[in-house]
């Protein structure tokens, strides 16, 4: 075999089906989020002015003081790494704190600190339903995609129930063993959809079934709950998780991930898990400044307030112009296009033209025929932001002809 | 099943096996590496001043100013997370500024970044072995975890050779049809053992055999060859293997992963790899400190030379005082036990009596029965430091009655 030719053929594939990807090279500017200014992909030379719409920094807290100075200070104290995994030297007090700060935050009697979510997921999951003898995982068919390679990673047997069917979800449980292991993976805000889970009647299920449950509340940690506990916390359901599974790196503005459980859960975890074993511990920098983020959106709800607000506002402006967009619960607006060369290309002249950038999202993000546009309102974005979004969109509705919804559109 | 049974029940087993692992709580103080605060595991509150003798930041570049400098100037720049995947808003110009950095120190056409080695290794591999149609790996007995998890998420047909053996790789590279694709996947410092594969060798056969290469160099990145380069640049082979991998968390002192290759391997690792494209990049803070690193030790020889005469010395004083360590020609330097509970013990005493933090190294991370004390001595530790260290040891040898190479012991 010919490797290069191999490679080349296949991003060759990628790019006439029009799902190729090509990385906004930004550089997002500190006390003026949501602008960036964008470079061009080639010469990094030409440079524009932009105002992102697509962060998962919900909140903004990427750029919020208190972070910010929590991380200068253990920059100032500790320095840049933590200089090994967390069993060779590589556990600092910011990671004890953290995890700390994590377990209260969910009310369990420990957190496991992971590099990313995606790692984290990946190595809970697959440690768990990997290690549980004759465990059954009972997985959401639109669950994230490092939960289905945890899933996976385990080697244990996989039950894939329809999104969000209790019906199937029951149907599933009840052809087990009361005695058998099961686990049921789940997230609470779909991350594309911006749907969310029925996790009372999931958890219902789970003791009747005799379930673990697992719920990654990634896009809602931070956003949801008096506290930023997510979306069990709103609910009261925090204590009948199994396990409660969240990242750093978005909400909370920093990066890493982590699960909250039992003491045993995650000591369980801890020492069993290859991919939090084998791997540098993050930085103190980044866990004080985590620790920080944290503990600010425990005691105040400006922010989750504001971004609600804006939420709000854009959804009532989109409508008012007559752009279909999908109607959820959550913060996520996904505006639908539903084929990948044509969302590139909005996105493209939104980009250009109008300084809007929305990355578009094609597959292998969602599935081939509903790429869209995935528009996060946050609070750092002013009246005048959306005006513009707002004007920019329609515009481009007009310039390219595309669909307004009937009534709306009179 | 009572699922907090059984992991309460397996955490018990590991506890009478000696292989439940204690993290050391520290506080490393900036400026004076290696000095750190060990806390109390329970409390936090009683703390003692330890040096740290088992540190992967091997050269204390965690301390540098250029490193901390550049780190405090993108969080007032940028803020602290990155916002998004690199596809979603998460590539900042600090992104791609690391990668032309690492495509340069190891003279490839292109770079790709990932969350830390471990992620690198498993995404990388698994997508490579996994995407080429029939692939097949040779892997070395004993490549890290994160390569071996790698290989088995691909699902490729895998054979092991015996660890750095030749024959037996050239055998197992004959038994296959030459046009069948092939990808040999090894480290060139191995991180428990501090032995050196015979790189070049190994490129000869992948070229006979029409091969892949893949080569780990995450204890070697920044530590050898004249701009740090690992130890295929002080061997001038860089051009002769196909991925070169390496890590940002440990000679270069901060966080992250990448894989070196054409642009083409780069592109398409990049384009497929799920832990790649469903993950937060790193925060543009962690992206700018690595480079400056990187740039500082490809400038400057100082923290490379003082290091090998630092391991030098160490090595010189235990032989004078008969402790047993492995030889090897890198700077990771093994002093075996071989016994669980006694290197746990050891190191117990080391920190608690002399202040002399070096944690005990169990199985998983070595196989049962060659527990071992693992010393990086690196150049910021004094010559006090080294004197203190070999007194401690040479008491707690004698001590606990220990035995000794002969000939030194009289």
């Amino acid at each position: 075999m010919h490797y290069q030719t191999f490679f080349k053929d296949a991003l060759d594939d990628l790019r006439d089906q029009g799902n190729y990807r090509v990385f906004a090279d930004l550089e997002r500017h500190r006390g003026s989020f949501p602008r960036a200014t964008a470079r061009d992909g080639t010469s990094g030379h030409d440079t524009a002015d932009v105002t992102i719409w697509c962060s998962n920094d919900y909140l903004g807290m990427g750029q919020h003081p208190d972070v910010l100075n929590a991380m200068h200070d253990a920059l100032d104290r500790c320095g840049a790494g933590a200089g090994g995994t967390r069993n060779i030297s590589g556990t600092t007090h910011d990671h004890v704190l953290l995890e700390a700060e994590l377990a209260d935050l969910h009310a369990k009697e420990a957190a496991l600190l992971f590099t990313s979510g995606y790692v984290s997921n990946w190595a809970a999951l697959g440690t768990l339903a990997g290690r549980i003898p004759d465990c059954v995982v009972l997985s959401d068919a639109l669950n994230h995609a490092s939960m289905i390679e945890g899933i996976r990673h385990s080697r244990a047997d996989r039950m894939i129930w329809k999104h969000n069917d209790l019906a199937d979800l029951e149907a599933k449980l009840a052809s087990l063993p009361i005695d058998r292991p099961k686990l049921i993976a789940f997230e609470s805000v779909y991350s594309m959809d911006g749907d969310i889970a029925p996790i009372r009647e999931i958890c219902d299920l789970a003791d009747k079934y005799n379930a673990m449950t697992y719920l990654d509340e990634v896009h809602a940690v931070g956003l949801y709950g008096p506290r930023g506990g997510g979306v069990a916390e709103q609910e009261g359901l925090m204590d009948r998780l199994t396990v409660i599974e969240g990242t750093l790196g978005k909400a909370f503005g920093v990066m890493g991930g982590y699960i909250a459980a039992s003491a045993e859960l995650c000591d369980f975890v801890r020492s069993f898990a290859s991919g939090f074993i084998f791997t540098t511990a993050i930085p103190p920098a980044v866990a004080a400044g985590a620790a920080a983020s944290i503990r600010h959106l425990k005691a105040n709800n400006t922010e989750r307030r504001t971004q609600q607000a804006k939420v709000a506002q854009v959804r009532a402006d989109l409508d008012r112009i007559g752009i279909p967009h999908v109607d959820n619960p959550s913060h996520i607006i996904p505006v639908m296009v539903g084929d990948p060369v044509k969302c590139k290309f909005i996105s493209d002249v939104l980009l250009k033209d109008y300084g809007v950038y929305i990355q578009p999202i094609n597959y292998p993000t969602v599935p081939k025929g509903t790429e869209r546009l995935r528009i996060t309102p946050s609070p750092v974005h002013s009246d005048a932001d959306i005006a513009h979004l707002i004007g920019a969109l329609g515009g481009l509705w007009e310039q390219c002809q595309l669909a307004r919804i009937p009534m709306a559109a009179q």
